[in-house]
């Protein structure tokens, strides 16, 4: 291990900048290059959120994927073409590493929790010292934006991707308390489907960009049409029971 | 609604003074009075985290529960003295907030997910003016401060209570990639068994004040005791299949 060397994965909340927290400010102050991933042509979202936490004149790395999201993960070119991609992005931080810097990765939400920080971190965890600063979710800016309380007491909670079959996202959400359903995307009609038939419906609240002040929420009953952004989200809180 | 009357539910985070936002520090220096939970004769651990931030002289409210988390909560009595205990909270609340006041209540973690917050909130919201400053988990305060990447790509991921029967604890270990099992306590044996029946020992790892200075991990295998705290957590990281 390089004498001062570091990698920190720093969450920076879900979007709003005011959820960044104390540890995310100090972590950035020390680091010496900050690196951050996006689609080529957009702007990292972790970006926006923290730059103004930036030291002046500290080194950016732009960690821009390969391949968009929307491409199926079974698909080999995908995994051969986003391993290739995660493998260097490693070595290029790795090199940093070796020259004794502090690398800081930015991460919206938290990021080990569906983060692509975490690439990085499998990758470089046993051969370098890390550490993580742990972040708001971007769920809890979500059910936070609209105050709905989501879980309480012996309710189980699944974060479940709306990418699952349409059986298994029904018999999901009928064996849970409360749920959160991710990447609803172009997926918005089958989880409206499940959720449907699972009897939940009625208690399903869509959110869109939750914690941007363009936040679109209604309940998801109400949303008739079916396009939705990849990170658009369904809540469906538990707590049916309250006392 | 009265004039400037708001209710603030602050997430002051898992433990780490330095998991406290920017707008949970904004909200206290907005605050009239702030309310926090514990047990009688304990100090609120929300308070022990975020009263660097409370502005000089602040009304404090200090809530204390009538009975402590350990008894049965199917048991009425129970339920019928935690329910006075929340609409006495409550109505001590709204005297303020018809005062005119800016009343913040804090809590550990995020205040909508399993917090004693929403018990206020699901009180008051419909007749105030109420905000949330969504915060830091408890569980991603533990899987951050041992650097263990909890959920990936399609995961499901599952908040367990360790309260449930053993069956059924093992039943949602088997059908889950990612779970945190949460209040651990004197179900340690049931829980360690389940993970062992659902096949899932060798990756759970037992936390104990995980943000904490002292905080005691290890893995569950080795954990050949039975006593573990009520918050004690045990975490099994999902994403086998990373690539």
């Amino acid at each position: 291990m390089i004498n001062g060397a570091r990698l920190i994965g720093i969450g920076v909340g879900p979007g709003d900048p005011g959820l960044v927290t104390l540890n995310a400010i100090a972590a950035l102050k020390a680091a010496d290059i900050v690196a951050h991933f996006a689609k080529a042509g957009n702007e990292s979202n972790a970006r926006t959120i923290a730059a103004r936490h930036f030291k002046d004149g500290i080194e950016e790395l732009a960690l821009l994927y390969p391949v968009t999201t929307e491409i199926p993960k079974a698909d080999a070119a995908y995994r051969k073409a986003i391993r290739a991609f995660y493998d260097g992005a490693a070595a290029e931080i790795a090199a940093r590493l070796d020259a004794g810097k502090v690398v800081a990765v930015i991460a919206e939400g938290d990021p080990l929790f569906y983060g692509s920080y975490m690439h990085l971190h499998v990758r470089l965890a046993s051969r370098y010292q890390t550490e993580i600063v742990a972040g708001v979710t971007g769920m809890s800016g979500c059910w936070s934006a609209i105050g709905a309380p989501i879980a309480q007491g012996n309710d189980v909670f699944t974060v479940i991707p709306g990418t699952l079959p349409e059986y298994e996202l029904e018999r999901r959400l009928t064996d849970t308390d409360a749920a959160v359903v991710m990447k609803i995307g172009r997926h918005l009609a089958k989880v409206r489907r499940a959720l449907e038939r699972a009897g939940r419906l009625d208690r399903a609240i869509y959110v869109e960009r939750g914690t941007m002040t363009n936040a679109a929420v209604m309940p998801l009953a109400d949303k008739l049409d079916t396009f939705a952004p990849y990170f658009a989200m369904v809540l469906v809180p538990g707590w049916e029971g309250r006392p």
